[in-house]
C-alpha cells in the first residue's frame, strides 16, 4: 500500500520551499506543528522563516524583485475581459492552447521537433516529474540520478517505491538536469550526454533552470535527440515566478493519452487563471529579453557570492556554477550537519544542508547549497557569507 | 504497475470539463486529436465545444456571469503590494495560513471541531479526493459509492486499482456527497447517514456543492460526527470560480503529516497566486451574502428547467434537485446513448450522458444529466430543452 510506504519512509524535506528572508513582515509565517513524521530540517526551516533579520541562502527561490508585478496585473485585467471568462472557468486537462503553442515554439528553437499538442501544461514542474515517474516506474524500478540531485524528485521516486541509483550502476531510467543541474549548477558533459543517449533508457529531463545558463540561451535538450523516450519537464517558476505554479511535460507521443488521463485524475487541470495571465503576458512581452536580463542578474550574484566565499571562507571548495540559483560548496571540516544549521539560523543565516540532495541522505562529504538568488539586496550576499564564516569558526 | 493499469482501463471521461456554450468566441477551443485510448464521449465533448451557437447543459460549470471579476482583480492588485510578494513566490505545502483559518471557521459554524492547522489547501477538490483515496486504498480496496456519482472520483478510484461498489455490498470505505449529491442533487437521508456513520468505515466526504443547497446554509458535515475517519473535501470552484483551482482537504489528524508529504510529492503546493487572491477577497467581501444570492440564482434556474422539461418532455422523470447545478432525468425510452448525444450536438444542444456517472458505465436505466448552471441566459434553458425535445422525438 503506497500510503503506508510513504509513511514508513519519511523522505527528507523537499525543495523548494520558503525559508525566505523574513526581514519583511509578509514573509511566510510559521506553519503548524507537524507530526513526528517530519524531520528536523523541516522544523529548522520553519524556524528560519520565523527569525527576524535572517538572511536566507536556502530554498531555491527566485528574486522577488524580478517579478514583473505590474505587467502580470495588467495581463490579469485583460484576461478577465472576455465575455465567458475562461480565465476563471474550468479548462481542458492539457492546458491553454496558445500557451502550449508558445512552449512548443521555444522548444523548436532549441532543436526539438515538438508541436503544440505534444505539450501538457502541469501544476508546476513537480507534477510533471511526478506524472513522468508514474509512467515509467515498475515495481522497484531503478532510477539513475546524479550523486546530488533535486530533493523533490528524490522524495517522489522513493515515495513511489522506485530505487534511486546514484553510483552509476544499472538503471531502468534516468532523472537528469542536463542544461543546468541542481544543486551544482553544472552543464552535463558531452561524454555523459552521449552515454545517457546511447543507453536507450527512458529519461526524465528536468529543464527547470535551462534558461538560466549564465553564458547564453538554453542548449539543445535531450528531447531533441530521443523524443520517443524523453519526458521533458519545464517550468515558469524560475524565470517568471513560482506563484503561478505552471510547468509543462512533453511525454513520448505514444504515452500522451495515458499521461493526460493520469493528470486529469490527479487534479483535472492546471489552474486556468495563471495560464490565462501567462498566455497574455507572453503575447505582450519580450520574454527573450527578460531571460537575457535574468542571466545577467543571477550571473552577477553568483560572482559576488563566489568572491565573498573566497574571502571569508577560503578553505571551502566550490566550482563556480554555470547557471541557476546556487553554489554547491564543500567545507573543509565535517561538523554535525543539523547542529551547524541550527547554529547558523541562530546567527541569522540559513542554507540548505547537503544531505537533502542525496538519495540516501549521506552527510559526507560535508556540503551545503548556498542560494544567491533570493536575498533582498546584493549586499546581503556579503553579509550572509560573513555570518556563515563566523558561525563556521565556532562549530568546525 | 500503476501506469499500465491506467492505460488498460481507460476510464470514461471525467467531469467537470468545458463543453461550454461556444456562442461566444472565447469558449475553449478544440483540443488535440487524442489517442485511441480516448472514448467517444471525449470526442463528442470537444466537438460540442467547437459547435457555434450550441447551448450546453453539460460539464457542471458555474455561471460565468456570477464570477466577481472586478473584485478578484482588486484583490490581485492588493496581493501584489507586499514587498516580498508571497503571491508570486513559493509557499508552504499546507497552504496560506489565513485562508486555512477562514476555511476552518466555516466548518466550525457547521458543527465540526476543526482548527486552522487541520486544513490542507489543495489544487482543487479533485486533488483532495485523490490524496484521500491514496491514503485509504489498499490493494483492491472496495470503495462504496452511490449508484450514480462524480465521474472524476470514479475514474480516479479505478485508476488507483480500487474496486468501486455501487450496490450496497461490503465496502472498506465510502465516497459520498451527503449535503448535495452529484449528479442527482440530493441530500443524504437521515437513515443513510446513520448507517454510514455506524459502519465505522473511512469516508471521503465530497462537499463540493454543500453551500449550494437551495433551502439554506450547508448542513452539518459527516466530519463533525466522525473526524477520526472522515476525509473532508471542499472547493471554491462551484461557489466562486473554478479558474483559481483551490480546494481543501481535512484528513484525520493521525494522517495529516503523511497526507502533507504526499501532497508535496505531487505538486509541492497549491498555487500561491490564487490563494493570495482568495485570501484577500474573503477578507474584504461578505461571502455569506454571496452564497445567499447564488442559492437563489441556481434555485431559480433549476425551477425554470423543471418547468421546461414538464412542458416539452412530459414523459421524462426527474426529482427536483435540492441543490447544485443539474437535474438528473430519466427519459421514457432507451436509445443508443452516443447516438443521441451526437444527434443532440448536431441540433445545438449538449448534455452529459448518464453512463458517465456509473462505475461500470451502465447505460440502463437510460438517464442524462442536464446542467442548468452555465448557460449564458435564463432563456437558454427553455430553448435548450426545446432542442432536446425535438431531437428526442427523432431518436426515441
Amino acid at each position: 500500500m503506497e500510503a503506508t510506504a510513504r509513511a514508513i519512509h519519511p523522505p527528507p524535506s523537499s525543495h523548494p520551499r520558503p525559508a525566505q528572508a523574513p526581514s519583511s513582515r509578509d514573509a511566510p509565517r510559521s506553519g503548524p506543528r507537524l507530526g513526528s513524521g517530519l524531520d528536523q530540517f523541516e522544523i529548522l526551516k520553519r524556524r528560519a522563516a520565523d527569525t527576524p533579520g535572517l538572511i536566507s541562502f536556502a530554498g531555491g527561490l527566485p528574486a522577488p524583485g524580478e517579478f514583473p508585478r505590474s505587467k502580470l496585473a495588467a495581463s490579469f485585467v485583460r484576461a478577465l475581459q472576455t465575455p465567458s471568462c475562461p480565465a476563471l472557468q474550468y479548462g481542458w486537462p492539457e492546458g491553454d492552447e496558445d500557451l502550449r503553442a508558445w512552449i512548443a515554439g521555444q522548444l523548436r528553437r532549441r532543436g526539438a521537433q515538438v508541436a503544440r499538442d505534444d505539450i501538457i501544461v502541469t501544476s508546476g514542474a513537480q507534477q510533471a516529474v511526478s506524472l513522468a515517474a508514474q509512467m515509467i516506474r515498475g515495481s522497484g524500478a531503478r532510477i539513475g540520478v546524479d550523486p546530488e540531485s533535486y530533493p523533490g524528485a528524490l522524495d517522489l521516486f522513493q515515495a513511489l517505491g522506485a530505487t534511486v541509483i546514484d553510483d552509476g550502476s544499472y538503471v531502468d531510467a534516468y532523472y537528469l538536469m542536463p542544461a543546468v543541474s541542481n544543486p551544482r549548477g553544472r552543464r552535463m558533459s558531452r561524454g555523459h550526454r552521449a552515454r545517457v543517449l546511447s543507453s536507450l533508457r527512458p529519461i526524465i529531463e528536468d529543464d527547470a533552470y535551462a534558461d538560466l545558463s549564465f553564458d547564453g540561451p538554453a542548449p539543445r535538450p535531450l528531447l531533441a535527440d530521443a523524443s520517443d523516450r524523453v519526458f521533458h519537464v519545464g517550468t515558469f517558476s524560475k524565470t517568471l515566478c513560482p506563484g503561478l505554479r505552471i510547468g509543462w511535460l512533453v511525454p513520448p507521443r505514444a504515452l500522451r493519452a495515458d499521461v493526460l488521463q493520469l493528470k486529469q485524475s490527479d487534479d483535472l487541470q492546471a489552474a486556468s487563471l495563471p495560464q490565462a495571465i501567462l498566455e497574455d503576458y507572453l503575447r505582450n512581452e519580450d520574454f527573450d529579453q527578460r531571460l537575457v536580463r535574468l542571466r545577467e542578474f543571477y550571473g552577477r550574484r553568483a560572482a559576488r557570492m563566489e568572491r565573498a566565499l573566497r574571502r571569508h571562507l577560503p578553505g571551502w571548495r566550490f566550482d563556480p556554477p554555470a547557471g541557476g540559483f546556487a553554489i554547491w560548496a564543500e567545507p573543509d571540516a565535517e561538523p554535525n550537519e543539523a547542529f551547524f544549521l541550527a547554529a547558523a539560523i541562530e546567527n541569522g543565516i540559513a542554507f540548505d544542508p547537503g544531505s537533502l540532495f542525496r538519495a540516501h541522505g549521506a552527510v559526507s562529504p560535508f556540503a551545503v547549497r548556498l542560494c544567491f538568488s533570493s536575498v533582498a539586496r546584493d549586499e546581503d550576499l556579503d553579509e550572509g557569507v560573513r555570518r556563515l564564516a563566523r558561525c563556521w569558526a565556532e562549530v568546525a
